[in-house]
């Protein structure tokens, strides 16, 4: 039977899908999904996504072997193990822990989420992956972008344009969204850095001085692990 | 100094944006916003679009010489003097008139952007006349997809890149919604009644058998009237 394979174009707009109807993937390029499938590819434990920094302080108080990862304004905030940027999710530093992650986009949209069948976390990293194991579960599919302050952004779009892309040649029926993602992924696919370089986004994460993240986030397929959403806490789907 | 043109794709995102600090274009492509450019530049004195029959009702009871438009499940509502149609829209029928039509999508956008500095619809009828206008304001410009049911729809976002098109070589910054709104316009321009084939919306619209209506929707720069929304009312700008 035909699937749907929808797209959520902004967490604000999650209110008009029923998500309990759909396995849903979460979307966040710069760059806490891409760094949370870095992490969970290299070995740890856990990952708990909050929004606040003192959410993280929280759970240290209990778990003081938690590694605490927050940044504001770029810089790591003072007594955490290290902010945002995937290169601080290596093997060495995050096999075997559980890793406390604050990021404001990503966490809303995982929050709103997670009545859904499933919830994976999805990015350039384990693309493939993510949509052989979407193909093999033969459900409705949801991509929630994270978007930028709740609006559409470019970068989480293009994204589920190229899961659509993968998707798009099995039974599902794509709605409107999904239709113009896809569409503007064939515009980008070719090289996805210089076609985000002309967004208001990129030009911000610039002035941040975190050009080799947005590199790094950009990659295709350097990675094997899914994350799923599992009692709060994202873990590999085994 | 550089102006804004930002592209809000949904009724539902438009709380993100502070309205009164824009000029607003409301975007209703099949039917409402073809319709009302239609009607205004054939010489109705006034358009008023509400959201629910009853409403228009209780306008005729005090005005009896309103016309009043309104269909469900496309057909015309028993005791109305016609439909969304833009064909009904004839100078014979709506010329010196007031005209109460009901729109949803429409309506709702237009409600919640009633705070703008001016708030103008806009069409593919219109498109060029309203963009002079729009580059002759030398003010930050938002421009609001009514969209389907509170979220995206293509054609919508289509004609938004298409006014992006004619305004992006002047001195404003485009957001990411206007960046991907333009290059989705770049895709379909050369066609856009192909383009929107593969569009849910546009299965729907075909069974309600209003083909015609679609292809009149399409056509550019028929029209040279802007209506503006004044009192509650769209009128022609003068």
């Amino acid at each position: 039977m035909t699937k749907k394979l929808e797209v959520c174009l902004s967490p604000a707009l999650l209110g008009l899908y029923d998500v309990k109807d759909y396995v849903v993937v979460i979307i966040d390029i710069f760059r806490a999904t891409s760094s949370i499938c870095y992490g969970i590819d290299n070995g740890a434990e856990a990952i708990i996504p909050v929004a606040e920094v003192e959410e993280c302080l929280a759970y240290k108080e209990f778990n003081p072997d938690y590694l605490l990862a927050a940044e504001r304004n770029g810089e790591v905030v003072e007594g955490f193990d290290f902010g945002n940027s995937p290169f601080s999710y290596t093997t060495e530093k995050v096999s075997g822990k559980t890793v406390v992650l604050t990021t404001t986009n990503g966490t809303q949209a995982l929050h709103l989420s997670r009545a859904a069948k499933k919830v994976a976390i999805g990015s350039f990293l384990n693309l493939t992956p993510l949509c052989n194991w979407l193909k093999s579960l033969n459900e409705d599919i949801l991509l929630v972008c994270a978007g930028w302050k709740n609006n559409f952004n470019l970068e989480d779009t293009l994204f589920a344009g190229a899961v659509a892309e993968q998707l798009k040649d099995f039974d599902y029926k794509m709605d409107d969204p999904a239709i113009a993602a896809n569409d503007l992924f064939q515009l980008g696919k070719n090289d996805i850095a210089q076609y985000l370089k002309k967004t208001s986004h990129s030009e911000r994460l610039k002035k941040l001085g975190i050009e080799a993240d947005i590199a790094f986030c950009l990659q295709t397929d350097i990675t094997t692990a899914i994350p799923v959403l599992t009692d709060e806490k994202l873990v590999r789907l085994r």
